[in-house]
């Protein structure tokens, strides 16, 4: 095949010689795969969108400070990406965010695999080592919104990270330096620097992952550069106005540190979590703050989380029967419950505490889309509650 | 064909478990398209350019409100899209504009089709369904800019539409409850939504739509919730300022309606509409907006328009004979005529009144290359007169 | 084959009509390529990621005015482009740059080629022609930065173009009318325009351009609309700040002025370059800026810089023996050393000047990736110096 490619591109010549050097096969994976026969190139293009409707209500002790909280839609996440491995040992992920109207990196960065001592090595944008939940695809949580807890974690920043990824089977280990960066990957300082490392694994893995045990820790020393830390959130809906805020908080440095475990009995799945923050702050003692939740799915028809060995994270429900491709089912449909809370009050600091309770339903119609329905009840202590009815439409691929 | 799939794919395996599932084809059908030999996967990638080029004149009355109107380029639409269909039943589309520096979501939905009792049903942001000329895309309206009148169409917001598209044949229609929705696809307020919509047909549609009749009709009730609405136009000339404006006019609601008609005998066709806008105005009575256009077409080297009889909207024109491809022809080349009319003024709402005329030149190289030339004539009522040249150079696929 | 891939098409059919005119091919010539065996359609889909990591140090003398020269990181670039070659004549690229959170348009153009007298002409954004550092692709230039002289380049702009390649052989022209355009490829004013033409050639060159002579005279002339022109420059590190600045110059026009030479004797090239501004100030009299640099590089291992003679501009070097694909070898690794000098000083204006060494050590991995060292001292005259140590990780494909 090789010389015909050759030839079609000899004949629509430019300046530019264009001698293909190998044919590409295209496939589909859940998503389109370009690859070469001989392995050495493999090529992804994708994207997501996840387009929310939310319903809110709320009594007055709420509306007093936040306002009224309105109905809308919006698009959460609106991703095209491109990345893939190239000459086996290479890998690299362009990935950007359109929804908020900016160009906003998400998963930018190259990489190296499957090198002698050291693993693999990644360099860019990318989640920093940190969480169970963060460390979770937003196409796969079966929530709408991460916990409470997850305003403790540090999500994507730019760094250099080792990691066994690929080869690790029961246990899992990354760690790396990283600087805080902005959604264009931009980070500037000189004291800007972070030390983030997980280790977790699947002791307990029988069935090809229908049953499992899954335990984690992670850590982070996190030097400030501009002398201010800040930790806030909104209550499990992006719609809604934040309702938890420490404010700026003077400090050189603080530190994470995270727990995690998750049992897997077939389509029944258990998840938690316990995060905490420790703020060295530059005037009067350190504070801390901390957050956890505790998760319930069950798939009423039968299928279960997937889980990735290889990187200590869950993956998404694989519709059995899948009334789309004719199979006579109607997909997958998993059901949710979560309590989460999280206290940002320590010494003066009055960032609030706060409890939600979560339930949702999630409907797998076929590997690349998702309806989501989810009720938000958030109780912000002293203060009052919100309900919430959101719901989202995802197309991931 | 699978199994070297697979096999390529295990070899430069990562984690990730990635074996492909179906070998896709790529094609070439005016643009990029990739598909499954089952039928199951369909996927496009495609975009456009259009890069204008204007050229401006105006008399001292039109200069003392808006300034000297300068020459300038700019890309007026820069497009990039990923979308299509998987497992035959759901369709998606990512579609985002750049030419702005901002990203613009534009069809950005998913959605299903050929439903047993409903038909199809689309969800995120995409078109209301109001207006043929709205309904045109605007790679294939004979003109550069869409009439006067457009300031009346809602175009692209969120919301939930049924249609029965791809099972229309004479006789289509679109029905969707939306909420006002932004750039980003972003709209909130408990009062925000409309109900818009349409029906149209061919009634007469004979030789493969080169001789056709065709009639439409589309309302729309639009809530507002932040109780103010307006309506302003450019005039049909994207880099010059705007010349109508109603300026903020308070209300609880608006109406729309409008009337299409076209008539295509081989490479003539006529074409208009008449839309209008009532305003539930806080204080004082109702005000009311009214524009049309009237426009016509002549193709000079004998192809016609092409007319989507599924979706009630037309196409581009084909070129016959194309000298790119060695057939001898030299393209397919377009005269057009627009004469549109907008009256923004009601009671004491001083919007203004114009009155355009346009020339268009259209030259067709290829199905994905047009270069048009337009010469608008803008007579502002009371005010004075403009005279614009413009160029576009567009690429589509 | 086209049999299978209309039927596919039409199985999966929708109200628009699918069939596929023809089958295309996908191969990797160091990045995607996509075509037909007959040659009409090509299409390429690439893009970049330039990761930078910059660690800074200066004297107090440039602290003072500058402030304190921070370490940081950041996305040079970050672009997604598709583009390629539709019937043979006519050529299209769309390229977009994520990397500043904005999206900016990079080259966005279309073209025609190989048309019987006037060659090639170009129509939308992309650079015009001039200077042989600035038309080298940020892919391939020796150092991370462009040298100091490059802010009297005009870079990226709108307009149309006439040019020779693809049939330029020792000698290249390109000549074009342009409007200075900002990052979105917008530009207005009756009075903004340039004329920039450039001719450049290889009298002698041998052995596929191991060896040879580039010689090259580009030229501008600059009608400045808003009757302000300012030129100002990095110490070629993105990441500190601007050290040298006109500010605002009343002018009517300016004319840019450069001549460029390089010598290659396989995997030994020095290149220098020599620019000159002169503007045509509203009051006073003319000023003039001057630029220049020398570079030399030496690629160890034995492969040289890669020439594209129909352009007249150096490409990439392309390792020989590459240890990511087995071939044994450490890829290719190159050394540069870069003297640069600016003077923005003239009559009474004070934009500075100053003198920078650089040095430079890159590591070519494979075709698709570039890790580069950088160490630059920057000696701003009559204030004081700075140093920079700065890397970056390169994908390109």
């Amino acid at each position: 095949m090789k010389s015909v490619v050759n030839l079609v591109l000899l004949v629509g010549l430019s300046a530019v010689t264009l001698a293909a050097d190998k044919d590409l096969k295209v496939g589909w994976a859940d998503k389109v795969v370009i690859a070469s026969e001989d392995g050495t190139i493999r090529l992804e293009i994708g994207g997501r969108i996840h387009n929310d409707w939310a319903f809110m209500g709320s009594d007055q002790a709420i509306q007093d400070p936040f306002g009224n909280l309105e109905d809308g839609v919006e698009f959460r996440r609106a991703r095209i990406h491109i990345g893939g491995e190239l000459y086996r040992h290479t890998e690299f992920r362009i990935q950007y965010d359109f929804s908020s109207g900016e160009a906003e990196a998400r998963d930018v960065y190259l990489g190296f695999k499957d090198i002698p001592v050291l693993g693999g090595v990644r360099i860019g944008q990318f989640k920093e080592p940190f969480g169970l939940e963060e460390l979770t695809s937003s196409n796969d949580i079966p929530f709408m919104e991460r916990s409470l807890m997850n305003a403790l974690a540090p999500s994507r920043q730019t760094g250099i990270m080792l990691h066994n990824s690929g080869a690790g089977d029961a246990l899992n280990w990354a760690g790396g330096v990283f600087r805080e960066s902005d959604d264009t990957g931009t980070g500037t300082g000189d004291n800007n620097y972070s030390l983030t490392g997980r280790i977790s694994g699947s002791p307990w893995y029988a069935d090809e992952g229908r049953r499992l045990l899954h335990l984690g820790f992670s850590a982070s020393y996190r030097s400030v550069d501009d002398q201010v830390v800040r930790f806030s959130t909104r209550p499990e809906a992006h719609l809604a106005p934040t309702f938890l805020d420490t404010g700026l908080i003077g400090a050189d440095s603080y530190q994470l540190q995270g727990v995690e475990g998750a049992v897997q009995l077939g389509s029944f799945s258990l998840q938690s979590e316990l995060s905490r923050a420790s703020v060295d702050r530059l005037a009067g003692s350190g504070a801390d703050f901390q957050g956890f939740y505790l998760q319930g799915s069950f798939v009423l028809t039968g299928e279960h989380r997937s889980y990735k060995r290889s990187s200590g994270a869950f993956g998404t429900v694989k519709p059995r029967n899948n009334f789309m491709n004719g199979s006579g089912g109607l997909g997958a449909w998993e059901t949710s419950i979560r309590f989460s809370r999280l206290d940002l009050n320590d010494q003066e600091i009055v960032g609030g505490i706060q409890e939600d309770i979560t339930l949702g339903l999630n409907w797998y119609l076929h590997p690349n889309l998702r309806i989501m329905w989810n009720y938000v009840h958030a109780d912000l202590e002293s203060v009052g509650d919100a309900d919430i009815f959101q719901m989202r439409f995802q197309v991931n691929f």
